[in-house]
């Protein structure tokens, strides 16, 4: 085993500690020999950076642990970066998801304008990170999982040479909330799933390779405990008529007017109640004698982020040819959408990346959703990585939330000043 | 030139005058020797069927009008069979307007769950037509003017061996608007146009074969006549960041909130004001003096309606190798949309049918409500000639206007049982 | 009508008084005022120059011509550009129809190893001509004539942006041949055809527009004339179990021996004939007398050269929009091939150039060669059009006449060597 | 582990104890409680059998060995049907291999006219053998080694709803003495692979993950081995323009003209070397105190045979989800070739069948040979499945090696009269 320099864009993050504990636990797998921290805010630094420096302690080999406010002394030298910073931070996400409400448009972080917003501020810097690695470690990977996951990856793979994976907890999260619900061990279980990041469906379920998608969907769709299997209450009618399983953040498509309703009786945004929560964490991670992920993190969400992250890196390092639901160039493996769009499937990964496995044509009733919020996508990288107001107008337009080119109008400029400096646009 | 019979059905619509009269007006390029009118209301057949034969009475050639209730005799030996039945007539018309406004939804003629359920009660008669045609005129052509009309073309081109080309007067609407505008001849512009049925784009302008997109876009979008042009005051910013100029019945899509707010404050809906006219028009027909075409009928709307259907007739009759926007099956001209949708675009029509020109890839900024809108048509067909409820179901929730598959759960039920007996499904 | 300068390449050429006489016969339809002719050879140059001034003389009105040596003379200002030439003249063309036999291989202008050559040695002119058109005309068109006729119309496509037809008499004498034979006027046959040039299969025949397909084949598969009509006496039972008919070319492929067993018995290769006749020709052609298009060309072959060309060329100007068979870009008419791969196929003409027809998918009994022998091409234009031997050498290789990839090496370096200094590799 | 009954046809094969011996060695992953081993032979049954049942004893729990003549006694109830008969035995093979050398083309058991003749005689057989699977074991795998192998699958997965692998020992023997002459351990190094059954070409090389391609290929081009390696000497300028290595059937079309001249000079054919070795190995197989497979067996060929064979079914039956190169319908993985033709590409394979992996698009000098082969064989399959002559002419003449339609079609002819009964074409 190789010794391993891990950059960490957005360490300040208070998930840090969950990923530096997904390494802990694959000692066996992955040697670290250093951690590069790098934030732009010093104290969220400092006090993540310090509990990540108590759990570096607890590996069995020694690990390093820098902390810089300098992107490029975190990406030079690495051989994983992994990106989940977050451009204007939580104030930022709190505009994401009001804005839009008082257009009587969703506001949610990835999903709608919010997430436009989101991919609008990203972008840029995402390609500042792909510029640097391209210049101080061309042979390492980006592993990213800022948000809109799925843009953010197609903005790194379609302007710049990075190797790139887009990385999501959902559709392991799912996995295994339907493992549970089924009463099988999440390995016995295989989810054929494809979509895009924040937008998949399931397409069998597979136990031990036999195929018990007639029961399972069956079992789920009736289950008391849906909405917490798929993150909603999906009508149950239009499941069993569609004959996949959606995801959660399919809601915002099918349940756009409950959500909505939903999301406008709410006291606080998501974003207010991660800013609390987040105080009370950083509370926590300041008592010196922590030195392992707390519990209360969960609070925060992301279950299984670690799982996620830290499996793929040891996926790719080990050469495991083995399977994960990651975000890729779809290459063909989708029909019907472009072969350089992003798409979240099961690819086999290792060394040489992920080789997605041939989807093939999906079902009539997923096709036009699925192709309406991949040109979406498409246009709003393209937007973000050009910086061109026009097109920006355009790819806010080709949202399917999008009721009125008007409303989407003056929405583009509100969304634009309330996000200067970072969205500028010609 | 051979002697043709015409089978109308749907004859009893007061458009029938304006369809004769094209004949009329083409007496050099089509030899009419009869005429069969076919209509289920035996009152406006009577009337209308009066006037026909009053106007029969004006041409060169002695020219037979044959009225009569069954359809199958309207089929027998016909060359060409004109559709332009209205399943349930304007009462239905008149549900599919209102019933979509109480679940906030467009209620439409065409676009929509209003044109879903119109889709939904014609598709199986439209096929009831074509297994006649397949029997008694096998080499006879069905030009289809019912609507919606993409849709209707599509069970047809799916589900019989018929020849069959669907037809809509908004292109050459379009077209002879802006040459209005230009200032130049109508047959010196070229109008360079892709899309569905009541989902179409204009590409390029040329004018003698010069490329005048530029200058014309800028004319027409900066026009105080857009909204005449057009059918709709487009947002301007959005016309000129799309860079193409979309036709009237995309309003409901790029306009969803203001023509839902304004079909919501109407006093009444379009099919109520049509059967005020049609009634006026019907007095009118009855004059026993009245022997043409009369102006009034320019109020009902459906200008250069003869136009479309009897210049194609004629390309066809005459092998004319013409250009025509008609519905035709795709067979690879549009990138991105299956070979068997029936798409809208320029066409070389002569005896052998209608041979579209390549369109290729599409704008990334129409991808997306096209192929979402042509995935809810192929349902809607699918639906509507299979007779499926759980299909029915997958093919509203696929429209871009629904918002919460509950709600389209119960506009369906409702829509089912506000059609009863046309709507039949399992 | 505007006036046209017609810029003509290989001016020297023994066909250009049937072009001229093209235009000649088309003074109606187009208004030359100026034919600017253009070869490197003096001597040929002032023959056929010569007779080309005494027609001149013959049309109703002024025409002034232009004799020059400099391609861009007869570049700068032209409204139609069109090649003719002929790199290396009929020498090359000796030794690209005698190298190959060889090594037992078809040795032919076009197809196979010695086309292969002829496009190396014109890649490089004709791009110099886009050159020089993108310079000094860019809004004219490039006509081109020269062989082989889709590689090299491939080439200005992919290389350059100029606007450009490919051109062959091929299909229009398939075309009348077959009107003659089945006793039909040429103007009521439509000849449904697709394919690369020189690889060209009719799919329908239709008169005045009724598919008679199936007696039509018939007869020509039986006619004792079939060697005229296609050009070759193809093997019967092949031609009904294919169900489509090939023109002449396909003999190379379909009777690869038979042919090459013909070709190495004949004492002399057709450029050694060509060469005798020329000599004829342009000895005819001095006569002061002399004064329109001598009946003694024909010999030469070239059959409807001058139709093929003037005609697209008013259909251009007069933006007639009426289908020509041309050479152009697929833009997806034919599935299965590269959308920039130049096809031969229907196309509607006019002044914004030649939009194909839909063919969609091909027989699968034509697919493998259609396909085969288009990535040669592809390939070769690659070759040309960079100057690179590798990629010379799997070219050569694609092509399906070749048995031994050593053979090809050691054919290539021969051709490569013959053809000093007009293939420059590296 | 459940137990397993394992069905053989075509069991008096003398690879049936590597097969046997493929099962010994895993009796850890797949626990086999009966063989049945069903051939038309009576005494090679007998006697392969004898050997059979011997080995079986050395198993570690009781086998049952059954010997029958009736195939559908050997499908009903086996949970694995391995296919490996041969119809008209091997002096049908002869016969493949000799009658196209009259037509001096390449006779070949799998490549070329005689492949397209062992096709004919085995496609009908197959689909009986798939028509007794749908019937008495439709949840059981077909594994089919029989050749063409991808033909002969692709006509089971095209005319069946048979559940179906096809394999060929080719892609692992060349990754074997890949591996072997990298001097590096074959489990660390990755081929990828793509490609028809013998017609697969070798894309990269990956040494732990690690692209060794470059110095790899460069190494294995100037190895004085190269002949055993790739199976053939190929042009050395030739493998480096491509920049893929061939692997070793496509000396058949690389080298046409040099294997076609050995072929002829061989005093037998290699059926007729085969028979001889046959009958040596079937004389030490009566040797009862025999109960292994012998040594001698290698040199009938089919190296590390039961390695690809039971391998892919203990990943079946264990679900292991791991890449194996085996022959599966393409459904997109490879562009520009039909979704329905079988390719032979790596694929994840585990209790629900394999899923390729996507290939994407193919380099430009592989196309043509590839989709010339490729529709070869759709249009054998399609022969061979309905019966055909017309389709099998066709077929035949879009082989590449055909150099006259002619000659293909006195050459069908012999080929059809010498395969009575096996053959019946209408």
């Amino acid at each position: 085993m190789r010794d391993l320099t891990i950059g960490v864009i957005g360490a300040g993050s208070t998930y840090s500690p969950e990923l530096i504990d997904g390494f802990l636990k694959r000692q066996d797998q992955l040697s670290v020999k250093r951690f590069v921290l790098m934030d732009i805010d010093q104290t969220k630094l400092d006090i993540v950076g310090g509990l990540v420096e108590r759990i570096a302690l607890t590996f069995d080999k020694k690990v390093e642990v820098i902390k810089t406010l300098n992107m490029e002394e975190a990406v030079d030298g690495a051989d994983y970066v992994v990106t989940q910073f977050r451009v204007g931070r939580l104030p930022a996400r709190a505009r994401d998801e009001k804005i839009p409400l008082k257009y009587d448009l969703i506001g949610q972080e990835t999903t709608g304008p919010g997430g436009f917003a989101k991919a609008m501020r990203t972008i840029p810097e995402i390609l500042k990170i792909a510029r640097a690695m391209e210049k101080y470690s061309p042979k390492s990977w980006l592993i990213n999982f800022t948000n809109p996951s799925g843009i953010v990856t197609e903005a790194v793979s379609k302007y710049s040479d990075v190797n790139v994976i887009g990385l999501c907890n959902q559709p392991i999260t799912t996995h295994n909330y339907i493992a549970e619900e089924l009463g099988v061990a999440s390995e016995d279980l295989y989810m054929d799933y494809f979509g895009l990041n924040h937008l998949g469906w399931i397409k069998r379920l597979l136990l031990n390779g036999e195929d018990i998608s007639a029961e399972a969907f069956d079992k789920i769709i009736n289950s008391p405990r849906l909405d917490h299997i798929l993150g909603y209450h999906f009508t149950k009618d239009f499941l069993k008529a569609l004959g996949l399983l959606p995801t959660g953040y399919l809601q915002y498509y099918y349940h756009t007017e409950e959500s909505l309703a939903k999301l406008k009786s709410q006291p606080q945004c998501r974003a207010e109640v991660v800013m609390k929560i987040e105080e009370d964490i950083l509370k926590l991670y300041q008592d010196p004698s922590l030195n392992k992920k707390p519990k209360m993190l969960e609070k925060r969400g992301g279950a299984w982020y670690s799982d996620a992250a830290v499996a793929v890196m040891s996926a790719i390092e080990n050469d495991k040819q083995e399977l994960h639901i990651v975000n890729v160039p779809n290459t063909g493996a989708i029909e019907g959408l472009p072969k350089d769009s992003i798409i979240e499937v099961p690819a086999v990964v290792g060394k040489s990346g992920a080789a997605p496995l041939v989807v093939g044509e999906v079902p009539l009733g997923i096709t036009g959703l699925l192709q309406h919020v991949n040109a979406y996508e498409n246009l709003t990288v393209k937007a973000g990585a050009e910086g061109c107001k026009a097109t920006a107008l355009v790819a806010l337009c080709s949202h399917p939330f999008i009721k009125s080119t008007d409303v989407a109008k003056r929405l583009l400029d509100e969304l634009i000043s309330a996000n200067q400096p970072y969205i500028q646009l010609r």
